[in-house]
């Protein structure tokens, strides 16, 4: 089976995008990606990135077009384009406003994360001591992006708030990128628990290749992270599971260090890494940039997936999630 | 013994001023006013308040004048001006940004609450259901306030983070404007362990005489309140108390509806309120505007308490908390 063959749809890839990275997306077989566009940025920095988004858009516009809708994924793939869904892995452009939520998806904003390592206004993030689940701005906010149609994402929330999250959202909510904590032992990934309770929902996981959510970082074999999709698919349906390689590209140290400490510490915070090996870890052999969805299908082949669920997990599940997700909800009084 | 021979320290008023009530301030023997001038507030927002009050100490140069140290407020009582400290309810104005701490000190703010009732970026506020505690970016804060000697009022935060902040700030807090909740049990109010915490720490409670913050609201009567602080007074110490009246004047409705649903909720919030009586509540009589002061000394006449203590609740007590509080730390390189 070849990448060229079936859909393909990453769910989170952070990328310093140029025209060269975008044909090497587009030769890799890509269809989609949902790109991050903000990690601690607030409203009016969000706005400049977006403006820098509809740059690309008209410079390489024979490459790229914005995914508003659904629909417009099968626009893109008509037009033989890579369709760009915008995503936010924290609150930060909504600011401590609601209305905000509205603004953003107006922009194109789709997706976004309630939380980002910290404590946000509307959720508890993964590497905070304690965990005061969803707020009460968080509450409202959740309400409101189910209203919209913006995807709930809670990669990097903590387990209590992500619970809630699963249980106080009416429409199902995404861990667009991150591992069970099963195949490896992190803050970043995620309990039985909140698998168990993402899939009874209806929710969607992507499973990542950033190496610091792999078993044994970046000398991960491709068997050995295919075997935790399979073991993944096992517990979650096999209709609930995506990818969301959380692939990292073409940036320096200092866009790392902005991730890890945005504007709250005053000394560097290591993240996920550490003093001694504070930058970019490296990415395994087999999935070293946007030429390494091939490798992942013979993966995925070589661990007896079917190539009826090999479409799944590559692209056909996000695309039904956001089929369901994307449309607004129908007015009560209409 | 009469208003005008002591000194009067409020800390926390919120009051729409005016000339008129500058007077009637002073008439009511007020030396220091901590003012509230942010609840949601973001920074571009609360310069733009502080201007305004940089205007009312340039008009009304004859009865006020800003308070940036300790030392600022006998420079007060020699000319016969009331003494005015800027004060933040929430954390707001820092954004998501340590080093605003620092820009708003040099602005003159002097007392920063970590939360406002919700969930904030530092800490927990009284009407979440869950409390993370300090987080993250609160430890960090409370370095930098600690630092700069910014005062860390936990008045309007969750029990947890209150106790929390007093363990991590290495120089006592203060909790303003509020009471024991065995004088009235609202989620305003606090436990004895947090105030047995505060005292133990050298922290200071100023009582409050917002009346959903009295037993029996605004019929509470002015003995029954100056009980309640012989009743602290005696757990606390004498030494720990103050007044924090939480004076409200002269504000209409819509203030009252910003302070409590900021820009996070799509539908009213009534906080202490309800839906049938969502407005100001009414002052108890005897605690009606800045004239009812000297009832106060009155009162506390009356449930025994001496001269000397007297002196320490209306004014004292805040005067040696702000000497040893407002001097920044001293460099540890030098």
């Amino acid at each position: 089976m070849n990448t060229n063959d079936i859909l393909i749809i990453d769910c989170l890839q952070y990328v310093n995008w140029n025209r060269e990275l975008f044909k090497e997306a587009k030769r890799g077989g890509l269809n989609v990606i949902h790109v991050t566009i903000a990690y601690w940025e607030n409203r009016k920095e969000v706005i400049q990135n977006i403006d820098n988004w509809n740059k690309h858009f008209t410079e390489h516009a024979d490459l790229i077009m914005p995914i508003r809708s659904a629909e417009d994924i099968q626009v893109a793939q008509d037009n033989n384009k890579i369709g760009i869904i915008f995503g936010f892995q924290n609150c930060s452009p909504v600011e401590d406003d609601v209305r905000l939520i509205e603004e953003m998806h107006h922009l194109g904003a789709r997706i976004m994360q309630l939380s980002y390592n910290n404590q946000s206004l509307l959720a508890t993030g993964c590497y905070e001591e304690r965990d005061s689940g969803i707020t009460r701005f968080g509450k409202v906010a959740i309400k409101e992006m189910n209203r919209l149609g913006m995807i709930i994402d809670m990669s990097h929330s903590a387990e209590h708030s992500t619970l809630q999250a699963i249980e106080i959202s009416t429409r199902p909510i995404a861990i667009t990128h991150a591992n069970p904590t099963t195949f490896h032992a992190a803050l970043r990934n995620k309990s039985n628990d909140v698998l168990k309770n993402l899939s009874q929902s209806k929710g969607m996981l992507g499973v990542s290749l950033y190496p610091f959510h792999l078993a044994k970082g970046s000398d991960c074999t491709l068997e050995e992270f295919c075997n935790m999709i399979y073991d993944t698919a096992e517990f979650m349906g096999i209709d609930r599971i995506g990818i969301g390689s959380d692939l990292c590209l073409n940036w320096d140290y200092t866009v790392l260090e902005w991730m890890r400490s945005g504007r709250w510490a005053l000394t560097p915070d290591f993240g996920e890494g550490n003093a001694e090996q504070p930058t970019w870890p490296k990415q395994p052999d087999w999935f070293k940039n946007n030429l390494g969805f091939q490798n992942l299908i013979d993966g995925l082949q070589a661990v007896s997936f079917s190539d009826q669920d090999i479409e799944k997990i590559m692209g056909k599940n996000w695309l039904n999630f956001f089929l369901s997700s994307f449309p607004p909800m129908p007015n009560k009084d209409s």
